[in-house]
């Protein structure tokens, strides 16, 4: 259902609304929706230029009823940012300022629409660096990473995105500018209104200002690679390497066939086996941290292990973060489904990889694995042939399987995309009713109208039509689908 | 009002219900309400030994009107778990089990009513600790700990507890069971439910189990001592350390009245003159940390710097333990007023630091003056003779005074206490009207008919009454005043 969105006009934004096609159809998809079409056009954009635009634009969408979907790079890969309800794509790209340094603090005040490697960039000069950035750092933004508690490579030494987020300013659905957090270290102060915010995907506020917690740059980095028989052999390395405590900065697993595809799309020379991929991080000692892991792995028959500077490895992780694109360009045939995100107690690691792995040699499936193994992350991605339906049919029944069985291990269906459309089907699941109950209680008190982000999130809307939040006295009935 | 609980009885319970005078007398009191009159005598005392004992007391509870307050060791400082309506005092002692160790994990599922050091002891044999223990862990529950976002000496290497609480199952205010969070490492999924309970001091939901993260504990563990000629000096070698990024476990400032303080109740013999106390944890380098960190404390003027090993430092930590009882027993004249628990940016350390005790000074005041300095944490403490109005007035300013010049600073009321009944005023002050109302939002969402703990963290409750939440269709009258 299209929604009547002229009333932007009358507003004075010191930003610009646009209702082009071209502008809509550019907010109209994501890096994971693009090839399956989720999500809907917007009936326009809006790039807001202070937090009084967003305010104000929020508060008149939210007295007609028109939908609200927060907008930023378009690097989501779960439609978490395109609309599924049209009305109006909220695009914070514009706002994307450097407000305040304070290095004394290892604080830096910023917009929402700041690329991540333009946060470490302006941080650079003292010696500081925002740990948690995912590999999508340098084209997504931080109100992104906000929006979905992103996390990276560096998570399993320096947590994730809500780890590093001391304070934020956020406007709600009615247009009231609150803020959450403290920029002091620790709070007990009130509810935690900063951790209810990020990871809600848009769907309870728009923050429109964060301070973000730096780490100093560590004074020894150094890479290591290691190559073993077989992915099983690797994934029992990683849980071993953990269990025992190695400081590791980045652990990553990777698969042989995402190597083809890495060195295919990065033009690198990895070894087409199954490899575990590491950095340290340490002011001093980091020799020692390597040697320690060095011999971890030798317990699970490392084949190589091999030392790198920071230097030697950046066409590694170079290959590493653009896996995403080299997944989607490896065969003109062949198109990614769903990106798999399953996060497993470390303990279940070797198992989740295991089962990911007969899954797709029962079913005769071309499937890359690689992920953050430190965290117990694993990204796995079905290719199939899209006319081959009994294909795809397998493929998606893999990729589901592989969320149940993650569920049942003990973990998460998504470690860092969130949930977005893609995985709402899921949410019940991993929670239970009572808990995903609670989740529409709080949506229903920021949100009562469902204008920020609706169809999010929750399952029933896959059914069609905007969130029945069954507010006391207000009978206004949800939006119609919009299918159309 | 008293309530009637007489429905107690009726309910089929695993545990136990109580209206004798001294169970209720027993709960009407906490260790910072004892002496400043805060609270009420609860009207029943039940002592669950099940989540569906929790979940039966609550739904008949929700269904009457009858306030619950959760409480457990009676260990904390703001009245956070001492009724301000009577009702029922829900005392979680009983529920105090080891539920499953996973040292592979790093992980420890507890009951909400066991010890912080019954924890530490349940997972010694794996090498495994808790980090945030605060210093009360020997005598305080994980529990309380988690409704008032503890932390403590550690917290500046470590974090506080809502980064070492996973999941936890909670019981709302209506009976219903929720689980909020993931075994995983990380989660995007849904709403951080978890971080909603975490710190809301049992006024949303009645935690019933929790999934504990652990760390190793350390090869090399090491103390160190250092002495200034000014409290002034202290507190900039404090600031200088971790902007320097001294890699520490434990920076506590004290000043000399706590020393002498500390002596006469611990029988220790602490200097009396400005001190920080330190801890170093690593697995190898400990010396070179200690002595980066001598390097910057010899900037700073610092008279001694001693380094001692764990078991020479047990004395000086069980003295910083026990300073709330030092502070209480110091001289049979003056009485402890309200416990300062500002936190501020680091690099407001110093200023805040310098502005308490210049405003002790200008009112001839006894302030004790501690804390966890690496968080920009300072404890502060007026003693006053109850008797001399004038002192008491005095006293109650400037306690209030540097609460403000803490939010001022950017820093929060409250590091690690909660909010409770002494911080309600500052709520607003720290927060601002909209943020406030935004939590209100919450507290209606979850427990519309203010059950759990009513009276707490929102300021208007001074006034007397419950609060009044205005929940549209929900036309009953809030309870009256029951000062009585």
């Amino acid at each position: 259902m299209a929604h009547d969105c002229s009333f932007l006009a009358d507003l004075d934004l010191d930003g610009e609304a646009s209702f082009g096609d071209s502008a809509r159809e550019n907010h109209a998809t994501d890096f994971g929706a693009e090839e399956r079409g989720r999500g809907v056009t917007p009936d326009a954009v809006v790039w807001p230029e202070s937090t009084a635009d967003v305010s104000a634009v929020l508060a008149a969408a939210n007295d007609r009823r028109v939908p609200v979907t927060p907008y930023a790079a378009g690097t989501g890969l779960e439609g978490n940012a395109v609309p599924a309800h049209r009305g109006i794509s909220l695009d914070l790209s514009r706002m994307d300022a450097v407000l305040e340094v304070r290095p004394d603090d290892f604080q830096v005040d910023v917009e929402p629409g700041i690329l991540g490697a333009a946060v470490d960039e302006a941080v650079a000069s003292d010696g500081l660096f925002f740990p948690p950035l995912p590999s999508s750092g340098d084209i997504s933004t931080i109100g992104g990473m906000i929006a979905n508690d992103a996390s990276g490579m560096k998570t399993v030494k320096y947590g994730e995105v809500s780890d590093w987020v001391l304070a934020v300013e956020a406007v709600l659905a009615d247009g009231s500018v609150i803020t959450a957090g403290s920029r002091a270290a620790k709070t007990s102060s009130g509810y935690n209104l900063k951790d209810v915010l990020v990871g809600s995907e848009g769907t309870l506020g728009v923050v429109t200002r964060a301070t973000l917690e730096l780490a100093g740059r560590p004074e020894q980095i150094r890479g290591a690679r290691a190559l073993f028989p077989t992915l099983d052999d690797a994934a029992a390395a990683v849980f071993d390497a953990v269990r025992s405590g190695v400081d590791v900065a980045k652990i990553e697993l990777m698969d042989a066939t995402s190597a083809r595809m890495a060195n295919a799309y990065t033009g690198t020379d990895l070894p087409d086996v199954p490899a575990v991929y590491l950095e340290f991080h340490a002011n001093h000692g980091v020799e020692r941290e390597i040697e320690f892991c060095r011999g971890v792995f030798c317990d699970h028959d490392v084949e190589r292990f091999d030392v790198a500077d920071e230097d030697e490895m950046d066409d590694l992780w170079r290959a590493r973060k653009e896996m995403a694109y080299a997944l989607q360009l490896w065969d003109p045939d062949l198109s990614p489904l769903h990106p798999g995100d399953v996060t497993v107690p470390i303990s279940a690691y070797p198992e989740m990889v295991s089962y990911v792995k007969e899954l797709a040699d029962e079913r005769d499936l071309v499937v890359a694995c690689f992920g953050h193994a430190g965290d117990g992350n694993l990204h796995y991605t079905v290719l199939v042939d899209e006319d081959d339906e009994e294909q795809v049919e397998a493929g998606t029944e893999m990729y589901e399987a592989a969320v149940e069985k993650a569920i049942d291990l003990g973990g998460t269906a998504t470690g860092e995309h969130g949930i977005g459309l893609g995985k709402r089907k899921f949410l019940e699941t991993e929670h239970g009713a009572e808990s995903v109950e609670a989740m529409r209680r709080l949506k229903r008190a920021f949100d009562p109208r469902d204008t920020l982000n609706p169809g999010k999130m929750f399952p029933e809307t896959t059914e069609g039509g905007r969130v029945r939040l069954d507010v006391p006295g207000d009978d206004t009935p949800p939006g119609a689908d919009d299918a159309s």
